[in-house]
């Protein structure tokens, strides 16, 4: 058949497999998003309806993928964890890439109007509580996969975006601060700012504005945190149904099934939360677990 | 600062870079398009609307990239052809196919009230006019990268993704006639078709239906194909303005920007045209121009 | 310069590094070995001398690349481990790859003289005692990298190993022994063994030819296991010395340098013992010693 | 079997295999040479027993393995072209890095003592004649593949290397004149040559030593040419029977079987000659030879 002939051209599809039993992050970024901040005024340092709005969408990628055991998002990114066993797509790197970035670029289009609404007191706008149209360049999210061979350093991963969050908030409020009620140029203050420890940036927030930075809210500085919710009662023995790699082959089908209802099933929650330190895992030992005898 | 201490995490992020000189092909596809095809009743085999509004969100990423020479579609998939010399995002595979797919995929739910429309006749409608509410979940499109080495092989895949799609076609077209107009069970038309020639289907269709297939459409028995149209004057000498390997480091900036430019104010077309002789391509010199003395 | 003009050709080599944290094994392999069996008269089923110059080449690698803890070998293959947290050659894949494998190969030819003499009793050859000449093509060894992302299943990745040379030394110990002592056609024994257990294959090597099969040399039914042995004083704090992640781009570099000199003293070891079983990890901490905090 | 448990170990194996349709260069490189070259009292600038031992070691090479179509080699190091069509070792990366680099080694072992003998006027060795002993750290090369998508590109690749050649020994030859009969140290000389041009360096040869570098042996200043010499009787219809990618996969078996056989039995020679030019690839056309229509 005439398709046979051109057939070959399938041999230069090279396979992209991620090894086994490597944590997968899929991290997923907002393409020319300082520029879409400006076009539709978002708030600045932070705008909470742009936050709701990459919570929602990155609540439904959860929610679509049930290997995905927790997410991470702050700013226009969000990073998105699939267990070490996961075996979705043939953990193909390209497949797992484009699938979460699309499904996630999809609802943020999508759930726009949601969230995207004209604030009170927003001087910008005459009409308040009218949704903000969206225009072209749509949003869009490039997205990558990065595998982490131990639960130690995932957590490393996730402390490491959780930091750059803080970091970046304080910098952002304390900027935004001086530039907005200082008021300054963006230049000038950027040259004030630079050099500046956080306990000095904490100071000039403090002294100078009377802005308590410990009391901003949760969500500008923890960033949000996006997993299942079993609640107390977490019966799976503690490994999250996740069978270890010997079983992977075998495994038992209706095990799984059970497990991935169960899973579909759950409460998944958005909180603003510290997930350096280890109170958050200790009391929600179901979400990094592996299966006993593979603690590592 | 605290984030040095995680920054170490970076070093799991590994170079995807595709190798210089090669055409790269993204393509994408529509994920679940099976069921998504069921839910909003799409006409069978060929259903013209969602055919014109995948065109149309490939007219916009084609617009975008101006790396992208041309496109080529059918059913839910759509290829991408990047130059061979494009550096794109310095040619990274995950970065490429992500910011092709999650733009199309923006496209297509965004574009989606301007295509999927009630068409009059449509029983299956009261009002006809009326736009189809899209719902959850979303269309998106999964993604890939392919890399060509030459021309010759870019073009036996383009010939391959157009067969398959007169293959694909031929079989639909026969296989719904037989059902509607049989009147006959699914399962019975496959049978029935099973082992079938082209000939046959094309014999099946005529004296069976009364259906010519070669005066069927031929968005359908092509597919489309995406590119820019400068007409008969190319003013470029014949390269489409691009750099060798040897210049792409130095290279005329001013020469480059000027060629972006043309690019960007090119009238973009959609044509469902043979791509498998010649001709189209003879006619169209600058759409596979490489740079003198690389014509390979 | 003439050269800057096609320097461009370097873009094509492509990154290959393992990712960090890791346990690199690279595993080498004879080229055409049943056939170098045969052209030297080898010993069946297992021929000591040959084993014994596998191991004594195996040791000089060792010897040279101090980031290897641990290598494994059995009939034309061996495994040299690589520590999770070595950044030899940048960890850069074929570089690891080709130097472990050409200096297997280097050695296994030069070593040839030493090992290879003919022995008494080897009715083969007059002259017992004469060095049996090497002849083109001379013996080589292909290599390849696989990176193990836990301790865990390095670990299994040796039981592998050494339960594949158990399987394998039975079967041949009774396939020899049948055809030279049934005798029997090769044919005809391999009928035989087909679809056997482990106990049948005892059975038959002590009913038919009062071979006791736990009798046999342990070289033979464990292969053999190369590594460091620091005796009981192991003063470096249970890490063999390996910083950490974090430490490593900092890295005290005179304790490295220490330790360092400490590895290349140390005395190296050949045994033939069971490295399934916890036991001989337990009463050898240093071997496959992480960081603390590390554990994974 | 005790070993099914631990097999899963094999899906770490990650695939390799480099695309189809490039032409595929191993490039291997001794490793530690500047201290080999001082522990054996190598000529300098040139060695020419060293260049001969590397030249047959590269012959023997090209002999065994009948889809390297040529083979360039300078100092200590040489580069190995398979044919774009190649399907050895499934074309994997690692195997083929391996292969190459170790037979390389061996050959360079064994052959020592045929090339690495004493020369007369040799005032460091009291007798004339006698092979120079090898001893430990052995000589060995790593070595890394590069995928060359084009003929072109390829040629270029060559071309740098043998301009590489050209450079390096021009400052070489300039360097050990100015160094053995200024006399001058060597830290001086560098000075003396840092910045000049080649004409500059040419001229200092001639002037001040006498030494015409045109008059250099060719060896020295164009390195080592190796490939098939069919002869003017070229009878295989200009493509080296090599089958394109269509017909890989089907392809007349007794065609290639046949195809193989000339090629083992066609005469290897090794030629100082100029392959930055034309001439050499015009008058020897099935060196690069394509099948017809895969011109490229």
């Amino acid at each position: 058949m005439a398709n046979t002939e051109f057939g070959y051209v399938r041999n230069f599809e090279l396979a992209d497999n991620i090894a086994p039993s490597n944590w997968i992050v899929v991290r997923i970024d907002g393409r020319g998003f300082s520029k879409l901040c400006k076009n539709y005024h978002f708030t600045k340092p932070n705008d909470r309806r742009a936050l709701e709005l990459m919570n929602a969408a990155a609540v439904e990628v959860v929610k679509s993928f049930v290997d995905i055991v927790l997410a991470y998002g702050q700013s226009d990114e969000y990073s998105f964890v699939f267990h070490e066993n996961t075996t979705l797509f043939e953990r193909r790197r390209e497949k797992l890439a484009t699938s979460v970035s699309t499904m996630f670029t999809a609802e943020y289009c999508m759930l726009w109007p949601n969230f995207m609404v004209r604030e009170e007191g927003d001087s910008r706008f005459v009409e308040k509580g009218r949704v903000i149209g969206l225009e072209r360049p749509w949003p869009t999210f490039d997205g990558r996969c990065v595998a982490y061979p131990k639960k130690r350093i995932l957590r490393d991963y996730l402390k490491w975006r959780q930091a750059d969050c803080h970091i970046n908030n304080l910098y952002n409020t304390t900027f935004w601060n001086v530039v907005q009620n200082g008021p300054m140029s963006g230049t000038d203050a950027e040259l004030e700012l630079k050099g500046t420890l956080a306990k000095d940036k904490n100071e000039i927030l403090w002294s100078r504005f009377g802005v308590n930075y410990n009391a901003e809210p949760e969500i500008y500085k923890k960033g949000s945190v996006v997993y299942r919710d079993y609640g107390e009662c977490e019966a799976t023995g503690g490994n999250g149904g996740w069978g270890g790699n010997k079983e992977a082959t075998e495994g038992s089908r209706s095990q799984m099934e059970r497990e991935k209802k169960r899973k579909q099933k759950a409460r998944i929650v958005v909180e603003h939360v510290d997930i350096i330190q280890d109170t958050f895992w200790e009391k929600r030992p179901w979400i990094l677990a592996t299966k006993k005898g593979e603690e590592e």
